[in-house]
């Protein structure tokens, strides 16, 4: 029987610039050979130092007309740094949804300042999710001489449904797409069309565990068979293949 | 420790209009109070009897002038069951993505001909997917003695992102949205825009160990405790709000 196992790591302290999150993780935990750890993106960003304070921060007039037609009614200063992180802004009135350096179009270019501690600073997202994600998966291997994959997440809106799921950003030791096409179904058709995004599947899970306001920034997956590699980039639709941006 | 267990429902037979999915499920697996149970679509449509022969369709000029433009050259007829089934066409240029007679917005409206026996049979979508839900939890709780929550899913694709990933299209028993905005985060201040979509992580990490080939269409998500009482329509982001529809 196909069986999965989703354990929260619990117990981190507040995560600070240059903390050793491999080590912080790996001490409350049990890895196994082939779990997958994700890790929310948030204690990613603060241990590599990618927090802002926004009293060094000047908002431009454009940040400052955007903040006035946002309903958060953000600070114009965040609405300076949304727009520093991206390249791209899709919408603008009501809510700020942008494309951030990396490719991924979300709200507030995955700037935030929830569980930031200090009432002026906002984490952005790692530079380079992937390699955050190589480098926690390489401490993790070093410390435990597990082979595990690591799935840097994030919560992100989507169009057309309510309501914020995890997603990947960085993906380390796994695959982030399964590709199904021409593989046959359980009638002997071919399967079309089929490309499961099982990183976000499993950052989706691992959302489950860690909620949002309880301190679960990481989730083991235990029961999965899935070798390869893979990028948080191969889920990010082209720019030119995408009927909605 | 926070701990979920997925536990997959194998062994089921090919499911025919007018089966007792209820005992199919519940003779195949062992439900325990509060177990989420996350069934396939496709299933659930076939014991519906949601089933089309193309046999018995006639493709309109539309239907046939919208399938010459598709990448995957689908069936003029197939196109026409999509249409019946949809009240709004998003795209029809290489894919064709329209708004389901439930608000879905998916590729195909739903129609899907994979993995259902005949060369030439599609599934639709259960007409009331929040009704199917309800009728299959009542029919477990009868067997089991359980109280389980039921989520009917299906796999959508996304813009911006690759890759299909299991969504919530029917819910009984739980709740399919968790409102946090008011809440407090770890370090005490109110959650904002955070309402979490539980119903489409659970459908996701069923999605996991369902596959797409293997016959596993549900899936038993153990360790929650979540009560309420939800909708698949609760997901559904009002057309009018949609910033992409």
């Amino acid at each position: 029987m196909k069986r999965l196992e989703l354990i929260g790591v619990e117990g981190l302290p507040e995560v600070r610039p240059g903390d050793d999150l491999g080590r912080l993780i790996g001490s409350r935990s049990q890895l196994a050979q082939d779990d997958v750890l994700v890790v929310a993106q948030k204690v990613v960003s603060k241990s590599e130092g990618r927090l802002i304070s926004l009293h060094n921060v000047t908002a431009s007039g454009e940040a400052v007309r955007i903040a006035s037609n946002l309903v958060a009614h953000p600070d114009p200063r965040m609405v300076q740094v949304i727009l520093d992180e991206s390249v791209r802004v899709l919408r603008s009135n009501r809510v700020l949804i942008t494309e951030t350096r990396h490719g991924f179009v979300c709200a507030n270019g995955g700037v935030d300042h929830s569980n930031v501690p200090g009432e002026d600073t906002v984490t952005l997202l790692p530079e380079d999710p992937d390699a955050s994600a190589n480098r926690l998966r390489g401490r993790l291997v070093e410390l435990t001489g597990a082979e595990v994959g690591v799935i840097v997440a994030d919560t992100f809106g989507r169009p057309w449904r309510l309501g914020i799921v995890n997603v990947a950003l960085g993906v380390a030791g796994l695959p982030a797409l399964i590709d199904l096409r021409g593989s046959v179904d359980d009638v002997g058709k071919a399967l079309q069309a089929t490309v499961l995004a099982v990183a976000d599947e499993l950052a989706a899970a691992a959302g489950l565990v860690m909620g949002k306001t309880a301190r679960t920034p990481a989730v083991i997956i235990r029961g999965l068979s899935m070798h390869g590699s893979g990028s948080g980039r191969d889920v990010v639709r082209p720019a030119a293949e995408d009927l909605f941006r």
